[in-house]
């Protein structure tokens, strides 16, 4: 009896503290006998409310990578890419509690539990055990992982509609473990590359060219689909099923930019946040407006898939530069973008010959790697005293170089040493009685779409 | 003419006044003659930034709902339910303003017009009229209000293909207006529970097992699908017909969950939050995996619906203990729900003979009673000092196996009598002419579905 | 080799400094040298975050635009309804970069670099180049163009099936250039409409309704689809092709409201943003049940267009008030919108012959000038003053009827001489025989929808 008094007791005292704290009548923390707030305390809350709902922001970039590379692909495999699009932030969740975020920010000091580490590899953190569960570990894990699950899923849509789904979650696993982690250590992680001078805001090369690069590598090795190159050689459209699709998964993406680049401040007291947000939505819209009007010269018709094209080429363009830029130079940055991704998807199928129904490689990894270059190009010098060549200065123009250079090496070897284990073991690649039936009616339990009411 | 100009001189002098508010440059309020800001202050208006986001990304959830359930089930009756996804809000909407905010906090002292009130059922704040109508009131009342419609909208899933929209409508009304909220006091209304040492973070109790257990009632009185069973009981597979609106529904709703239980701190200004999403999101990977693997091995296949609705399982799981456990617990607690799910699906189908199309019951329902029984148990007894098993103490525990009982008994009982007194008048069953049609030919003046251009 | 080494150090102070920023270890700023936070630069932040979050919402819209007008016409027009809704916005964004933000904000002082202008056009800030580059500039011109794309690509559903792309494409740019941010500039800009005392809180005249009316314009001067009138004028019914992508685009309509209406306090550290939300949410049922109700009773069945037109219509007549009512209001607003969209859809189909495929009219135009009305007759005189005829003052409510009757004759005149002088160069609409086979299979490289696998 005399237990559950003191546990209505201890209950009341807690209920009481609960209502105080509600919706900040009495300041957090203080009812629970800690310090009133001050403008520091304050301050801390603001970067945690901004770096969640910008992690929550790049999160719900997956729903849009799914349509686009849904919409993008034929109705056979509708179900396919669906779900390789989630399987793929499950498995980089699990790689990256595991390994990745120790692999990436150990040794940085960023938060509590990342002490060790040098400029190569992190080496603490694994299993967010210990100390690294604290809060400000926790907020930087939620945001990086939600990075590295965008770099996972950009490899699906290049290899969609022929490849094996354990496949394809082995290969996802093993990016978010290892790949995009260490490059990430040697820009974001305090490592080589970050002595050296060189920067990458958001992720142009952290992210996007690491999944381009990959995706290169797996498109490559998995082949084209069947049918797609005629005996010659000469590439044939497969057209994808769904506009509609590729419209709003574009529209979400772009949406989830905003969290994207802005969210990269890790810090909600920076003003800086509104000059990213314009940037990126500039270099957007330029990408798909240039790649919209090339396209009709070339062909006189408006054309869906190569507009969107063009706008995730100029999000992918304007990520690592996006804070260091003016306005007029994140049109030109994004206007570049939308051209060199038709150019690059051009000379990716027609001269070597690979097959990326997405054109996931000539948004991701080519407008990944001009992100970096655009940057030594056109950094103002003004915020954080990142400076480009067109304030004369090639310090950072050079470093950039040496980036560009290491994520292709890098990505590229380590790709073709993880697809090749994967080839040697679970093969990469379905048979070619599936690829015929579409992989949804023999990988899985039920086919992507099932429609009973067609008329007219 | 000296009423114009005195229009004039107020209108310039607002004018003034909003100029300066406009994006801080005089801090909020000092330009109209308010104080100058203090940190109490702001930290009050980062609880509100905090909580609106939050609320807003719950909102969001309808959608994903509307699709995962839409996905789930056929073509014929996609239109309906849609149309049941939207209409339940709006019932739940008005339901909640008249009745079951003033029922479920009524007396809490959360806010302003919320004073009366005892252990049993709130008894102020009808109507949110008078001292209710003000901006902290207005602040709790639009979070709980997409919580409760969160409850409501559950119920839709398992009652789809045969279910009367009136009656779906009406039983909206009533869940949001009396079961919701009258189970809702006792735990976060500082109601009899809540003094017992129940703890329900963010709703595993309260919002989904409210939900699955008034779906798990309405789906026996309205019996299953026409052709879901057999003669002799075996049940039949009726496949959804559309697998990707189920992974782009199951991506909102993970997206939206991260205002579900983060944003249940109420609170921005605790930095609990980061925990809180990644155990939210560890438990939802790890319910997602052990299903996909659990299924594949038992059919030789992968499955979208089921992969999917472990992961919903896994959220479900978490939602309850998610700021209460450490990292690898949540990984235990949404794993051990993604095998949960499955089992629980099975026996409802095999053994009681329920027919929920999309596994509401068993997702929210037993899943949500399963959060409950995890928070007794992992419970780390560091935030809140709320303690499980782990930590070698019985007091919460015991505390949530009669929350769980409780939560089952009040729900059973209220959803038979308000399903019996809606099957008495309006009636719950569609013709049988109406389902075999599909409702949306019937009940609704356009096909859900009129393609034009279908082509190979 | 000095310059490396300079390098090399200069990047590991920005590194040590970026590090201790991270997160908020350090407050912003105090790592480079700046000051420490106070509560007013803590403000500040607030509303940098709370005016990102909103504008973020607000841009997520165009995505519901997308799915609302794309399910509300055929499917042999999908693609071409998605490409506008895409297109508008990049058009948009280059119009408002260059012209219409300096028209609409120049001279209010509201951020730097628009210092000059007067009561009826703003006359600096053009290209966002100078002084208004800065954060607070950038920060609001993000808020401002997301809301003049939404007042663009209301216009897209009312021509659909039948209008050029690339006169749609013309329109959207000027329209953001000169006819939004004129009447914009009298309102919200300081303009003369402003010093009289009319009120527009979040825009259901100065997006909406012009919006509503830019719509109706072009929908008289295109012409009504082929098919649609009888010989005799009587209307034909058309149905849309996917009720799911109707009530998923109103659902995130319905969410970006939530940045639409709250964000438009541009200030974080308002508590006025929760009732504004809940306002928002009332309005929005109460027009959904109202117009359910209505048409059950016309037609004896469910209408989900309808339905979910009355959502939209209250939300766009609480729009304007949205900050000035109680909440019995924002219902009595929202319903009487609900009622008004199905009147307001009628007359303008059988009396004045306009086909509007997607009721945009009737729902921004109408019920924007609804809204406009609404303010003048139920704010309630606390928040900022501003009172209507409810509390016996008449100001207002003059005032209002003049911002109604300006921007009908504005946006009126505007767009008959735009889209008449669109007509004469690149003409307004496809030939006849490309509205037959569908403007997605003669505008567009590829079909909105290619399935394969139609099963039954």
């Amino acid at each position: 009896m005399a237990t559950i008094l003191k546990r209505w007791v201890r209950q009341r005292r807690l209920w009481v503290a609960l209502t105080l704290l509600v919706i900040g009548m009495v300041p957090s923390g203080m009812a629970l006998g800690q310090e009133a707030p001050s403008a520091e305390s304050v301050a801390t809350a603001v970067n945690y409310v901004w770096v969640m709902t910008a992690a929550i922001l790049v999160f719900f970039m997956q729903a849009g990578f799914a349509l686009l590379e849904a919409g993008s692909t034929r109705s056979r495999n509708a179900g396919s890419v669906f779900m390789k699009n989630l399987m793929d932030f499950c498995m980089c969740g699990l790689a990256f509690w595991a390994f990745g975020f120790a692999i990436m920010f150990g040794g940085t000091g960023l938060a509590p539990g990342l002490e060790a580490g040098n400029s190569i590899v992190g080496t603490s953190g694994f299993l967010l055990s210990g100390e690294a569960g604290s809060t400000d570990t926790a907020l930087l894990w939620f945001f990086q992982m939600v990075f590295a699950a965008t770099a996972a899923t950009i490899v699906s849509g290049a290899l969609a509609e022929r490849t094996r789904l354990d496949a394809y979650m082995a290969y996802s696993f093993l990016i978010s473990a290892i790949i995009y982690p260490v490059y990430g250590h040697w820009v974001w992680g305090g490592g080589w590359l970050a002595e050296l001078g060189a920067w990458d805001f958001a992720g142009s090369g952290v992210v996007h060219a690491v999944g381009g690069v990959a995706a290169f590598v797996g498109a490559k090795m998995v082949g084209p689909r069947k049918g797609k190159f005629a005996g010659d050689g000469t590439p044939r459209s497969i057209p994808g099923h769904n506009m509609g699709y590729i419209v709003i998964g574009t529209m979400i993406l772009f949406v989830g930019w905003f969290g994207f680049n802005p969210g990269s401040t890790l810090n909600g007291n920076d003003p800086q946040i509104a000059v990213i947000a314009v940037n990126t939505f500039l270099a957007g819209i330029a990408g798909g407006v240039v790649a919209y009007y090339v396209q009709l010269v070339r062909t006189g018709k408006a054309d869906i898939p190569v507009t969107c094209s063009g706008i995730i080429a100029g999000l992918v363009g304007i990520t690592a530069p996006c804070a260091f830029v003016d306005n007029w130079a994140a049109l030109v940055i994004g206007g570049i973008a939308g051209g060199l991704v038709i150019l690059g998807a051009g000379f990716l199928e027609r001269r070597l010959g690979v097959d990326d129904p997405v054109w996931a490689i000539a948004c991701h990894g080519i407008c990944g790697l001009w992100g970096l270059l655009a940057l030594g190009i056109f950094a103002n010098g003004e915020y954080l005293e990142v400076a480009g060549l067109i304030t004369g200065s090639t310090d950072t123009f050079v470093a950039q170089l040496v980036s560009m250079v290491t994520v292709v090496a890098w990505t590229g070897l380590a790709s073709v040493l993880i697809f090749g284990f994967i080839k040697a073991t679970i093969g990469l690649r379905v048979s070619e009685a599936d690829e015929d039936a579409g992989v949804d009616s023999t990988e899985f339990t039920q086919p992507g779409y099932v429609f009973e009411t067609v008329s007219n």
